[in-house]
């Protein structure tokens, strides 16, 4: 494994799941919103549902019936949809806005900083996401991440996993694909990017979904390494 | 002047000079690589005469004459150009693009980092430069400049003074003009965000272009901010 991964000099991630918690940290800020504001709806349910609405939506685009549109709009469009469902039609546009932007505020996995960290000191490390610019700023500030700098599928105008995201960044970075590394906690990702030569690395995130989930529990391939954390990558990465 | 500048959220910063001594950094490194590989030649007056055709370069492609090119591109054609009044015909391909590379491999200003430190607590911080993206991230991590995120021309197509960069910025974070501050040692540069609705800040950097500079010795206007240095910044920043 050191021999296959010796050629690696960036490391780009899958953000939401892999790198955050975007399912506990948004039940945790609309909890605590609602019952600052008299607010109250079965929150878990609600982005349960919202993120039920992600690929579908992310499917217009990437089979062109709609114009390229970002992450942002696209949950705001789902939102909007789903909450007559949770008794929520009254929310204003501003409240509406500020519960869209709670996944500008998501919170890393225990062990994200701590493991980036490690892994910045020898490797170009930054998201390979396909939320929109400002959302992952937004989310590294807040959450403390420390990119090296932000890889969105917004600078490309394509989805995940499209060969033109996981391309791009070799491009913009003059590195070949076997130079890259992508890591994420979904399978699909990193058989997606292993298909245009990157090389892979798998995190399990078994509770990503709650506390039913039933996919990405394992790494479905001989991925090129296989870590319980991002401080176990760190290790495997040699940092 | 704390009024005018309450709203802004994002700091985006010229590279070259404003946040970078390219000059210093690039005589030295290259007279160590010289002496460590028995190349000798005069890389002061090599580094001023490529630096004279910079502006010229990309006035082409502000022209339309040629396509975007990167600056990395027009780099090694200048540099490419220039080798045989050097005496340095003889360099390989390799040492050609070593040398070019030198502009990844640039030094801050010995107050940058500090400051950016301090501005980072409350500002989103980003180069807004003319550099390529992985020239950006290289240098910064060669320099250990603490970016929020990489705001490249190359992210636009566009070179500055172009309105396309200055607002692609505020587009992409959902910034209004007013809301982003244009940090520059070139009045021309801020002249050119001001008109597009940003704050402006001015740094002097007296011996950016070496000890006989005659330009931006001075702001040129009554910009938002004016500071001896970035420490000088974060302070009238508030932080």
């Amino acid at each position: 494994m050191t021999t296959d991964i010796a050629s690696v000099k960036a490391i780009v991630f899958d953000t939401f799941g892999t790198v955050v918690d975007w399912r506990g940290s948004i039940i945790a800020d609309l909890t605590q919103w609602g019952n600052d504001n008299g607010i109250d709806a079965d929150w878990a349910q609600l982005v349960d549902a919202w993120r039920g609405r992600y690929e579908p939506q992310k499917d217009r685009v990437r089979r062109g019936e709609i114009a390229w549109t970002n992450i942002d709009d696209l949950h705001y469009e789902a939102l909007c949809t789903l909450l007559p469902e949770f008794g929520l039609s009254n929310l204003s546009d501003a409240q509406r806005l500020h519960v869209n932007r709670v996944w500008h505020r998501l919170n890393a996995w225990p062990d994200a900083v701590a493991g980036l960290t490690r892994l910045k000191k020898r490797y170009v490390v930054g998201p390979l996401s396909n939320g929109n610019i400002a959302l992952l700023v937004n989310m590294a500030k807040h959450a403390g991440l420390p990119w090296d700098s932000i890889f969105s599928c917004e600078h490309f105008q394509r989805y995940k996993p499209h060969p033109d995201t996981y391309l791009g960044v070799c491009r913009q970075m003059y590195l070949e694909p076997h130079e890259v590394i992508m890591c994420a906690a979904h399978n699909h990702d990193l058989d997606a990017a292993r298909s245009v030569g990157l090389r892979a690395a798998f995190v399990p995130r078994p509770t990503e979904y709650g506390p039913g989930q039933t996919t990405d529990l394992e790494p479905c391939a001989d991925w090129d390494v296989v870590a319980s954390d991002l401080q176990d990558l760190a290790t495997k990465m040699g940092v």
